[in-house]
């Protein structure tokens, strides 16, 4: 079936069930960034495979909203299918919610599958809306009822994570959120988003792309903790090892009859992160504490053990990574290789390390102008082969026991042009400054960023995306709350305060459509430094074991300062990873590192 | 009467109304920041003298609140007093609404002057009373009950000023003003902020300490313009010049009236700047539309011939500067110098210069450990003699027909320690580096703010109030929505975006206690710079024009880069001075504002 076909299937379904409009989200029923393959019914419908956007249906249109990310990607892949890409954030674009507001008539009908929306964003579409006559039909799932080969539903085994990886045992974590719960009042928390329930029960699986989680649902009161899952995920010792905690199981789809049947109670949910068909299971006796789980800062705050263990990541990242870099630096050239098969021999070396699992995330090896997309994926189609020549941008990352990595690396494959370079060392002063920030405690992400633009801000160049996002713990790639970024959220509570034991990325870049992109990634653990009578202060220090491209650096455009910081961190690289290494590697590890002279 | 005196009065009135707590801003009916003397309840009930702080007064306690600016002088003053001095921002210190909250008791009567209490006010502390039954008495005004001598109410004469230095016309204004509310579907705009009414008007006053504003109330539809005013204040040019542009004046106290007289139309008032006096006026059948006017944008984005003024003034400005650091720096330890004296002999060259009309806030002239004291106001008991050591911190503006300055300058009278030098090199790094940034336009000083402080969060130094705040044309000096702070405001209208053509202050400091204070401010003007394929990018422009003190730096803590900004920054202010000066003056500047080295 062509995408034309699909859409007109689709519109039969609408006309059957008396719906004009039809919405479909990326969303599982969990609100994950990556989902599992029964869940992407908005990449059946489009085509589009990039992992963010949302389509919308009429009888004559279909648009899908994408943001700057994916531009250049989505144009390309609807190219062809009649649906009108609407790039999200530039002037005169409408939201998706606008888009409807405007679009539905009075008595027309919206419909959409209520557990793939959260009850946010039914708020927010009522408010946009008006009082607009408009019917939400939202226990329809159009797509599934014309989606004939769909995947079944994941469900893969639940393994247990061990405290020495975990740090904190999944008692001590209950004890704690069920204080928590308690100083607020909170009779039950529902929880749906897959991290914190994996994290908060000291438990992993594989039912979502990259992400080692469980498909499940998790309500926790003072003294019942209800784990809803496939029965099938769980074997004898796992369900013991739960069950010797207090945590009882039921079946997946049990969760909306156990919420319908709480009464005169106080229920903490997050209705941005919680599905409409959820939030709408609540009876009306249940007083809602609309609010962010707890558990998102504590899952975010990494302990003592977990910073160990992450520290040890790197250094097994960093060794695989030292290892490709040598290989691509030697090979470039003499040998056939292409973004598909380089990023093929990366995944190779992280196999060979030590407790590796898997990607974290769908690895981005972009040559010469794909760099210049974002999230570019190389497919058959597209995979180009690499010369002695230009950029290859690597942005590639591994699940260990011992935590998430997440590096990005530019790579000069042979000559580039002074602006080239001029741009790579602008993005690496961006990168450097950040990483050596001292602030004060208070302070959120929306204050340091600038730190890494103003070297690009000098020289009338910016980037289209966040700085850096938090990363979890063998866990979501990207993990809130923390993150560097200079818009200020509406939110508050996604204007995170920095606390001793974040992670979060440090990931500034140039695209310029059409000829290249750079970017340059490391992960950073926020630290305490001083206590001093005006403060506390924290600074970071980067987690990212992995030397920058000398050939790409032009030292004459950085600072005293900046050198020196550059030449410490890549001494303390060769000093981490040269054990790990081979002779040969070593070698040229030593020589990628040694000092650059401050003038 | 003492203010022991003084409070056992108003305890007598309270019980007199059946009043159990009386609270006493610092506010006029305009949420002024500067109010006239017949306001100053807040003062004359406490002795505390600074510009913000509120009194709240049981039949058992009496209870200060204060800002970081005013801790010192705070405890210094209300000493003896029986009034508590709470720390506001300190750990463990509740907010007023917060002591309000867990003070009363049900049954209990909380009074105010609804006038003098914004209604977003009464909003936060109705939630924060929660379902308490406490009873609001807001008609009454028990301090003027008992103020036997307090000063009639301002009522100087109304003066206009001409399109010259406002750069548009009153009609202009108005036309543009009335095409904003009619695209927002405003049937009336309601004004009491006493800068906005002066703008849009293009008047001025006398009626307020420093703010050249005059007391009135305004309503705005789109064929009314009703001005409510004390009939006295306006001279009859006056009163027809208004009357050309249909601007019909009413008595200053039938703003009520006018109010209530409102039916079935919508109204647009900001609860944030508006009495509940006011708000409460209004009839159930109006439909209120809470939002912060229209016109606070448009003051703060100065005209061109506005910009053109301010420049001029800050050239009158300098020079006045100038003179006086030169004979301070030439007669200290010669001739006898206080704390007022010096402000005195610099007002004085104020004076001399073309169109000064009076300081735009109360001088800050304050001497060795006085310096540390952030908002130090000298009075005869507390009057230092300035010796030929240490540093002497001097915080003054003018207002002129062509503007507001505002600056401050740091001023090493003799020898200074290592530390001292450091110390102020940290501030002046942090002002010549905000002052030059370049950034993409959608920033807000929340983004900024950290150039500022990096380099004394290097030091673990920091400073307890805003980096900046945005500065009136002829009107305040603290004028919103424009500033540099690091802590993000929940009211998102708080988070300005700067726009070419705002003016805001950059004022780094550091402050030891019982030691000294540093603080470096220049007024900055917000810039076009380039537009890329990537964004606007914006920056500033300092409009001081004064010199900061060689004797004061160490060049070897500032990068080539700084040193290089202030070496371009002194060429200008040389440049910009020079014709102004005389010989003498003149030939001190050239050595002052002469390149540092830059190795």
């Amino acid at each position: 079936m062509t995408v034309p076909q699909r859409l007109a299937a689709l519109r039969a379904q609408m006309t059957a069930h008396h719906i004009d409009i039809y919405y479909i989200p990326t969303d599982d029923y969990h609100c994950s960034e990556y989902v599992g393959d029964f869940f992407k019914c908005r990449r059946w419908i489009s085509g589009f495979t990039g992992s963010a956007g949302v389509v919308v249906v009429t009888q004559k249109e279909a648009g899908l909203w994408t943001d700057g990310r994916y531009f250049l990607q989505a144009a390309d892949q609807l190219s062809g299918s009649t649906i009108h890409l609407y790039r999200m954030g530039e002037p005169g674009v409408p939201t998706v919610t606008e888009y409807l507001a405007m679009t539905l008539r009075d008595g027309q009908c919206l419909g959409f599958d209520g557990r793939t929306v959260t009850a946010a964003w039914v708020d927010e579409l009522t408010r946009a809306l008006g009082g607009k006559d408009v019917r939400l039909c939202t226990d329809v799932d159009l797509v599934g009822e014309i989606w004939t080969d769909r995947p079944a539903i994941s469900c893969r085994p639940v393994w247990l994570l061990e405290e020495t990886y975990a740090g904190k045992t999944r008692a001590d974590k209950l004890c704690s959120l069920r204080y928590q719960l308690k100083s607020e009042h909170i009779d039950w928390l529902v929880l749906s988003t897959l991290d914190d329930i994996a994290w908060l029960l000291n438990i992993r699986g594989d039912d979502v792309a990259y992400n080692p989680v469980v498909l499940s649902y998790l309500m926790v009161s003072q003294n019942s903790i209800r784990l809803f899952i496939q029965p099938d995920a769980l074997s004898v010792p796992v369900r013991d090892a739960l069950a010797h905690d207090g945590v009882r199981c039921f079946p997946y789809e049990d969760i909306t009859a156990h919420l319908s049947a709480l009464t005169g109670c106080t229920v903490q949910l997050d209705r941005r992160s919680t599905s409409t068909a959820l939030a709408s299971a609540l009876s009306e006796s249940v007083t809602l504490v609309d609010a962010v789980s707890p558990t998102q800062l504590s899952k975010a705050v990494k302990n003592p053990t977990e910073i160990r263990n992450i520290r040890e990541a790197h250094r097994a990242d960093g060794a695989a990574l030292v290892r490709f870099l040598h290989w691509l630096k030697q090979n470039i050239g003499r040998i056939p290789i292409t973004e598909i098969s380089a990023a093929e021999c990366l995944e190779q070396f992280r196999k060979e390390q030590r407790h590796y699992l898997q990607p974290s995330f769908d690895p981005i090896a972009a040559y010469g102008s794909h760099s210049a997309v974002v999230h570019y994926s190389a497919t058959p189609e597209s995979n180009a082969e690499l010369r002695p020549e230009g950029f290859l941008l690597l942005d590639t990352g591994g699940q260990y026991l011992e935590g998430t990595t997440d590096v990005t690396r530019t790579v000069a494959l042979g000559p580039i042009t002074d602006t080239m370079r001029r741009h790579y060392t602008a993005v690496l002063r961006g990168n450097l400054n950040l990483a050596a920030a001292v602030f004060r405690s208070g302070c959120t992400g929306v204050n340091l960023d600038v730190l890494a633009r103003a070297p690009l801000w000098e020289l009338g160049l910016d980037f289209n995306h966040g700085t850096g996002h938090g990363v979890g713990y063998l866990l979501s790639c990207h993990e809130g709350p923390n993150s560097f970024r200079w818009k200020i959220s509406p939110n508050p509570s996604d204007n995170a305060v920095f606390q001793e034991g974040m992670v979060t990325s440090d990931e500034p870049g140039v695209y310029l459509t059409g000829q290249y992109g750079i970017r340059l990634e490391n992960l950073l653990v926020c630290r305490k430094s001083r206590r001093t009578e005006f403060a506390q202060f924290l600074c970071f220090e980067p987690l990212t074991l992995v030397p920058f491209d000398r050939d790409a650096i032009d030292p004459s455009q950085m600072t005293a300062h900046e050198l020196s910081l550059l030449n410490e961190y890549h001494a303390r690289v060769f000093r981490e990873l040269s054990p790990r290494l081979d002779e040969n590697d070593r070698l040229w590890l030593e020589e990628q590192t040694r000092p650059i002279s401050v003038f």
